[in-house]
């Protein structure tokens, strides 16, 4: 008990012990202050408005693990719906299609798609301007949650500042191969031999940096909700990439790690946009080649019921 | 002075202060016991490994404010890469297209794309299901993170089971409209006439639910990484939209809220699928009409360098 008696004295002349009389009245008034300016910059809205989008994401996380929606709190509720509220209109289906004839149709393009590769080495042979703003376009015409269109195509072709690009990216994906990655995962790239050299940033005659929008903004400058702004702009960068190689263009889907808010800053884009995917964009070069993969086969993936 | 007075002999009175003494080294022990117990568990490994996906975790989260990996912890580390590492392979670059000329391929696939719509009123008119099938085969070419392929199609075309998804769903979406959405998002969607029945579900020939696969399984039946599954597999549904729509066909891109496990559950699919989206396909319905909107001109959504 000689240890617990010369705690018990430390402890008893030590100085919060002996100023504690005082710091702890100070410390209540310091959170019954900062509770009540809370509650009172808030209002009686929190308890309404938040509560009901803190039950949503619950139960979202609770049973999926995951966040789809990235509803954003935007202040005040608008009564307005983004949209305006016109009559529907009639629609008679499919009209413009790739053959009058369905299966021929999806044949042909199945055939065009499955000839697509991902291509890291490019050649340098120049692109028609016009063909990419027709690409980008089509790709543009994506379905989005509640239509908000939540994304930016920022498309370069300046030397310079491909170049710029390429700087950024090379130096934090040089960290992240030897730093920030996992041992697996660097392990799982191997066999596609990708590394934090990236020539074909400054090669490809394009690059494509796809943003999404986390949210947007209204007429009178309020934010504005952009809901599954993930799942749209993804959508919209497979037709991109389907529109790419029916134009006999190719491409790579990259998404330089922890580039995002450098490239950004690069580009001028406000902080509502976040970086998805970049796609360097031309023509393969002539020494191009590739892992030698294969897909799953069809029964792999399909489950009928 | 007092009310300080008052406050310090309540202070010196009081049981946590008396007993202050003894809790105090109690705390002490027991904090000293559960770290070195941590450190005991984890070893040396935790330092190495964890601490490196930490930092990821930590800077991904802080620059840009989402997961987009995907990272899994599958337990060991597996020097064999998920692919084979082969010999890559010459590519002469896209040689199936749409055109010989690139700019008339990409216009005319353009203008296929240009002309869907998303339809809430589907005919019963039934589909060649060898059709469906391309279009899902021509899904699946899509690019993946490390060629992961991470998505499982499940291609309903069974009237019960069309019914008890379409149970499952309305049941659900009830609550969402009335309780889990918040007002404004219902608010945003009331120009679409969206509400919780989905006639759409049943009549509609095909309903092709679309599960990203967390992770997957190696032939040991350790855990596979499957990195960037959410973007890949939205991608994946952007290339089956154009297969649907050049094959004439019409669909919806839905995100059935909180309705995952329960139709995971129903198709009997494992817990490493999520739900990422279900879209009805068929032909729109001769009565069919949809919201009239119009896309954002191309200008605003195209920045160059």
């Amino acid at each position: 008990m000689n240890l617990l008696d010369e705690l018990t004295r430390a402890f008893d002349q030590s100085l919060i012990v002996s100023c504690w009389k005082y710091i702890f009245p100070v410390l209540v008034v310091l959170y019954l202050f900062i509770f009540l300016y809370d509650k009172n910059r808030y209002g009686g809205k929190k308890t309404k408005e938040n509560s009901s989008t803190a039950t949503t994401n619950a139960v979202k996380e609770k049973l999926d693990g995951i966040e789809y929606v990235g509803e954003i709190d935007s202040g005040e509720f608008d009564p307005t719906p983004v949209l305006e509220e016109t009559e529907h209109i009639p629609f008679a289906g499919a009209t413009v299609t790739l053959n009058k004839d369905p299966l021929k149709a999806a044949t042909h393009f199945y055939e065009i798609v499955n000839n697509r590769r991902s291509v890291r080495m490019f050649s340098t042979r120049s692109v028609d301007a016009s063909v990419i703003d027709k690409c980008i376009h089509a790709a543009a015409t994506s379905p989005s949650g509640a239509h908000t269109e939540p994304w930016t195509f920022c498309l370069i072709s300046d030397a310079d500042v491909k170049a710029q690009v390429r700087e950024i990216i090379e130096a934090e994906e040089l960290v992240n191969y030897q730093q920030r990655m996992s041992k697996q995962w660097t392990t799982d790239l191997r066999p596609l031999k990708t590394n934090h050299v990236k020539e074909y940033l400054t090669e490809a005659p394009y690059l494509i940096l796809i943003f999404k929008q986390t949210y947007g903004f209204k007429a009178d400058g309020g934010k504005k909700q952009h809901y599954y702004n993930e799942i749209s702009t993804s959508i919209a960068t497979g037709i991109l990439l389907c529109a790419l190689q029916a134009a006999g263009l190719n491409s790579l889907v990259t998404t330089p790690l922890n580039c995002g808010p450098a490239l950004r800053n690069l580009l001028g884009r406000p902080v509502n946009e976040k970086l998805l995917v970049l796609l360097p964009v031309g023509y393969a070069s002539d020494e191009c080649t590739v892992p030698d993969l294969h897909r799953k086969p069809v029964e792999e993936v399909v489950v009928k019921y």
